[in-house]
């Protein structure tokens, strides 16, 4: 099963690597993680999206506690949250083709940020299936290389988590 | 000095932490990192931003290709690139705040994804001055907890990197 787990951190070298490194001792490979700044001056949140058996997880978690900078570690699974995730999309873009690569950004309420002879930059956000449907509609055309934030999340409502 | 460091990897497990342990050795403390899939199935890209001065990081883009899994490595200092990061921002508004509230999400084309008796959340991309700027803004109102991709970037014109 698909967990988003957010790992609140102290802001400390080396605590990335502790964290990614229990990860990979147990062979897991983390699909997206993304991690930075924080409300909190000297705190950082990571999003981290892996693939894994409940209970196995559950563990990671635990572990996680113990490392040192470590604040909380929450498991989203089940949670109502709103989830997002950046792309930035450089897509071939013959002068015939640009028409339709532009109507396609459109409806997909994403931006074009660069324009070269025959390329385009498309900046995208939504949740990941949105992304990867814009991606797919976007490939008949090339694409020439794109980068992706990985999912953040936060939990609906009035609560702090 | 500031860099941003992209770096095409193989999506194996444990390629991240060998990456993030790298800089931890050294002391440097990453300030973001997002990483996720690319458009090569089997290949994700790191985008690392990290303050430290060049002779080091060049030290460590060399280390950083010999690791098992790493494909690429690419300081972007200098590259003429497009910027973004993605950020939610659930913040404290009042009914009598809100409107404010509103007009200030507005004004940096922000979306408001989730409403709550008494908070917003908000959507905001941007490059980091404007996320920062728009966190500023919001700040007086209270910050009940944000979180931020960190940045991704790609190079502008039709060259793959």
């Amino acid at each position: 099963m698909r967990h988003t787990i957010s790992v609140l951190v102290e802001n400390q070298p080396g605590v990335l690597a502790r964290c990614a490194g229990l990860f990979a001792r147990r062979g897991f490979n983390i699909e997206s993680l993304a991690v930075s700044t924080t409300e909190a001056p000297q705190t950082s949140r990571m999003t981290i999206v892996v693939e894994g058996p409940e209970w196995v997880l559950e563990q990671i978690s635990k572990q996680l506690y113990k490392l040192r900078d470590v604040i909380k570690v929450l498991d989203h699974t089940g949670d109502p949250v709103v989830s997002r995730e950046l792309a930035l999309i450089k897509v071939k873009a013959h002068p015939d083709a640009r028409n339709e690569i532009m109507q396609v950004a459109a409806i997909f309420r994403s931006n074009i940020v660069d324009v070269a002879a025959d390329t385009l930059i498309i900046e995208a956000t939504g949740n990941e299936e949105k992304i990867s449907a814009l991606e797919n509609l976007l490939a008949k055309h090339g694409i020439v290389e794109m980068v992706r934030t990985g999912k953040v999340v936060l939990v609906r409502g009035a609560k702090q988590t």
